[in-house]
């Protein structure tokens, strides 16, 4: 039986990147995996783990004859990569990419692709605040979430193999208006995030409060590990959705704020008893 | 061989208090545990997984004769125990608590008591998000730090005693100035549980963002599952701290918030990094 994808180029190799491509050879979705990145290291330790199969630094050799292109780079140099693609691309080729954010990337596509659409965005919830090929793993995939652009004047035959893509390395897809995803993950993942990266700055500069340091602040802080330029990517592709979410959490601080200077009881126990229930129904299945 | 507290008295059977009737007795610390509180079941569900083996509802005959009482109750309600504890307090009974806060507590202590003192605060960061007796746990203290009142005029003994109370349940103590405590605790716990608990609320009403809940707000927003009255009442008994640390995070997210509107990737970048960095020094051992 023919793999679903004979030939994969995978730009960017690092945990996102060298999971697939560990994933698709492990699952036999693939005969020969290409990996192209700006980082000679990350392709070498990408291949000696067995996740890509051929190291590529030209766009052109990496990109032709391919039958999937997924771009696993950070979110604000996908629209660079899709606009280099574009005339490299054969008719039945299938691109996809793996970012957080899905607005400015999927409008990209839209207005630079013609039809039939063969470009469907991906986002594989399955980060991590690990990075790097030396994370990757073939079961990163297997029981995540994986939002997919929601059909739209797409080639179907693209969108779902995309699909199928996702769902043959174990993820759940959910198919979804990019940009109806980027506010929902602004509220979800973005935002939190920011604000973890916040919270643990309270102790920069502050080494005597190390003994004081317990697994609320360790967990509360946790995803705050994660790398710098992903989420620097994420702030300038969604921008407006984390603004209002932003907004949002400074309003409610600055409720507490004022709830503290007048020793307003109620209010504080009223957004206590408000953060634990939004939570128990956010987590309920 | 005598044990340390013969008659010990605990003010409040929760989770904290539970766990430490639970703690004496396994370790033969106390030959009788009373137990006072204003919630019935909560008693009888103390005293029936062992925690304590004596059901009080008058707080005289609970502290008559007691060799220590411990007040486990939410902070703001301690010092009015102090003052109803303090004329039926033997020349020998120790007297302390496990308040999150206290400033506010020992300075009370210290007004209200005539010398020597034989109120030494504590606070064993031993909570959790869970509450209630039927969470105790005989080893809830068991490796945990616990914040001792640092000598300052203290009956030598009363404060020998307080110290070796958590050391036999398995704590490491650290002596601690009560204001540099709660400036301390204020960044590294309570102003972390105000954030979580507006993180938690960015979902209020959005049931749709469900199927974008992943492990990251999970771990983000745990400490928000604790208990209202309790957050409160940190809140309102170490304001000046907690305020200023707000003050903090929302300067903070308001340097986002232009960054992100400015595009300013250098700035995004240098707050992503600090807050990684943050994080690693303060959890480095």
């Amino acid at each position: 039986m023919n793999p679903l994808f004979p030939t994969v180029t995978i730009i960017g190799t690092g945990l996102l990147g060298g999971s697939l491509g560990l994933a698709m050879k492990a699952r036999g979705l693939a005969t020969t995996v290409r990996g192209l990145g700006r980082n000679a290291s990350t392709l070498e330790q990408a291949k000696a783990a067995g996740a890509i199969d051929e190291i590529h630094t030209d766009l052109t050799d990496a990109v032709i004859g391919s039958d999937l292109v997924v771009i696993c780079t950070p979110a604000a140099t996908v629209p660079d990569y899709l606009d280099k693609i574009r005339p490299l691309c054969a008719r039945d080729m299938v691109v996809t990419d793996v970012a957080s954010t899905k607005g400015e990337i999927c409008s990209h596509a839209r207005e630079a692709w013609a039809d039939p659409y063969r470009f469907v965005g991906s986002h594989p919830m399955a980060g991590s605040e690990k990075w790097g090929p030396e994370h990757a793993d073939a079961d990163l995939y297997d029981g995540a979430v994986t939002l997919v652009e929601a059909m739209n004047d797409h080639d179907p035959a693209a969108h779902g193999k995309v699909v199928q893509l996702w769902e043959s390395v174990g993820s759940r897809v959910i198919s979804i208006d990019p940009d109806v995803h980027d506010a929902m993950v602004a509220r979800t993942s973005h935002v939190p995030h920011i604000a973890a990266a916040a919270i643990a700055q309270l102790l920069k500069d502050k080494p005597d409060a190390k003994p004081f340091v317990g697994k609320g602040f360790q967990d509360t802080t946790r995803i705050a590990e994660g790398r710098a330029e992903l989420w620097r990517d994420i702030c300038l592709t969604n921008p407006d959705a984390i603004l209002e979410g932003l907004d949002d959490i400074i309003g409610q601080l600055e409720g507490v704020k004022q709830a503290i200077a007048e020793k307003n009881a109620a209010h504080l126990d009223e957004f206590f008893d408000a953060g634990q229930s939004a939570r128990r129904k956010a987590l309920e299945s």
